[in-house]
């Protein structure tokens, strides 16, 4: 029941559900790695450990792990929490993890997208990603569903839907040549449109500003439900992310959905700015080919990076000022479900943020 | 749903069934270690397809894998099986899996017993054994089943149980000094009462002349239904095993089980004898710590050592002269099951075979 189809979701009559439909639970990969993960990764597996448990609240929650790490991970994280083997390069299945599709029996299908580890020998983030490029068909081995395999590259952080045929997406990442350099615009479209079975796409022009996905749109946009989007914000004309943030206000105004909506936007001030601390630096292992994380850099916070589970939300906060009026936004765009923080600085310190580092299953 | 529970399966009203009950299905390992089985283990590989291959028609078959073999695993077996990332030192998940047990409401839980390599650091048969010894909880985890951690050592090889409160085993193996020398025969008797939930223990005094085991009761003698057991036999006076199969006969003759019945015991005439030739020998790595496979050495080849299916007997072949006798004899004693034949020198060659590297689930 592992067996990989010769065909596409959109014609086996299978579509991605949005993120706030049910879920049967959440997948994380366990971090680890020095060269990205401060102090051996410690601070940061203390945090995942958080996300993991805010979520159990809400839905089943399995975390992959590396078999080096599996006891410690098996220790650190509660017995309702399953931990399986998992072996990857780094711990963002948001991004190397299967998407999900659904038929409307409830069969659940997994699409195996390529990974290059957001643009591989081009512009990607660290070498190799061999072991990421199998975690969405080994996910989908344990599962025991069928799949898909997706013939070009593709995170599921870039792209985000409403489940009812819409689709947004940023040029800055689906259009970068570390991607797809072969496949022209309408191609990108085409495949999107075949494999998650959507038939309107949103573009955005940017993501977050010196986000190093190349701009994810689960970074600066998301959908609340249908008809109604967040968007990451500043009224900080000197900050770069006011233009860019200024310039999705514009597209997200002037675009219709699937369903010929008009969407409501709601805006949400960003954190910060966050720069990377001389300590936090310093506790990184410089590898060539990694990605460094120098003292000063400035980090991609979003709020709009948070997750929803199965009756809750769950929002990365920063011990920021800017944390408390996110929050209450967020209580009010989800009056049914349960809004929890997690202090998640040592996230965003390795590239990401709460929805980077999970992925939903119908 | 993966927490260890601080109670024994007795105390909770779960035992473990008769391989003949009802399975969800059986789980195997990939063989891969080139300092036990020949050719970088592929002929081996091949071997274990035809196993799993053989299984799969009958119930569900997961295969679990190094992290390295991932992907040759998963092209060399087909789609309806699946292929799961664990890590292992050898392949013989009877051994280092979980023993699961049912209750009445046929909720599943897994017993997690400690595994030191068949004897540790007395006579253990490889070092380290630390990837071993976590399979157990790494199954449980992706089963999503609750766990027994047992504090001894034990392996599903060398305990055979009829589902109806009886258990047969071996002295040479479960006495030997190199499984729980702290703990005295009766220590023993009242450990496996408790967490297979047996009143009965049958004991023989050995298992297969020269198996490597210290003498596992799966390669000797099996339930083939409640009150009727298979029996490794040979008539030759000469061979070493005459007296084993004759010892083990007599006690079998002179016991009853749980329920007071006395035992129906069929004969079984083994292959061969059979021994490891100068160019299979050649085949294997020289690894100081690892048991060397030598020119000559017995091997303990063994009909016995056959797996039951939900509807089907998948039984170990050699190319030898008594290959049919033996398949006959299965036919008539499984009349309900079909019975399919695998050829497993290759298995035998590594130390065991094929009920040596499966693990039912029920």
């Amino acid at each position: 029941m592992s067996k990989t189809i010769d065909s596409t979701p959109r014609a086996d009559g299978f579509r991605m559900p949005a993120e706030f439909e049910k879920h049967t639970g959440t997948w994380i990969l366990w971090p680890e790695r020095p060269d990205n993960w401060r102090l051996g990764a410690k601070p940061a597996q203390h945090t995942f450990v958080n996300v993991a448990k805010a979520i159990a609240e809400f839905e089943p929650v399995t975390v992959g792990v590396s078999a080096s790490q599996f006891q410690n991970a098996r220790s650190m994280l509660p017995g309702e929490i399953r931990v399986v083997e998992l072996s990857n390069n780094d711990s963002w299945i948001r991004d190397c993890g299967p998407t999900f599709v659904v038929n409307d029996k409830g069969e659940v299908r997994g699409i195996d997208w390529d990974f290059n580890a957001w643009g591989g020998l081009v512009n990607g983030l660290y070498f190799p990603w061999d072991q990421d490029d199998l975690v969405a068909q080994k996910v989908i081995n344990i599962e025991n569903v069928d799949r898909y395999k997706a013939p070009f590259v593709l995170e599921g952080g870039s792209i985000h839907t409403d489940g009812e045929g819409t689709l947004m997406t940023t040029e800055e990442c689906l259009l970068d040549e570390g991607r797809n350099p072969d496949l022209t615009r309408e191609e990108i479209e085409e495949n999107l449109m075949e494999y998650l079975n959507v038939e309107k796409i949103i573009w955005l022009k940017n993501g977050v500003y010196n986000d190093e996905t190349n701009g994810h749109v689960d970074n600066i946009v998301c959908f609340i439900r249908p008809g109604v989007v967040a968007l990451t914000w500043t009224d900080d004309k000197n900050d770069p992310q006011y233009e860019i943030s200024m310039d999705a206000y514009q597209r997200l105004s002037e675009a219709t959905d699937a369903k010929g909506r008009k969407l409501e936007i709601h805006k949400i001030t960003q954190p910060g700015p966050i720069f990377i601390t001389k300590e936090e630096s310093e506790g990184v292992d410089a590898i060539d080919g990694t990605l460094p994380r120098e003292e000063g850099d400035r980090l991609a916070g979003s709020y709009v990076n948070f997750y929803i589970a199965n009756k809750g939300i769950v929002v990365p906060v920063f011990d920021d000022p800017h944390d408390k009026a996110a929050v209450d936004t967020l209580k009010k765009l989800f009056p049914d479900r349960k809004v929890v923080t997690v202090k998640a600085r040592e996230i965003l310190l390795g590239g990401g943020n709460i929805h980077c580092i999970t992925q939903q299953q119908p």
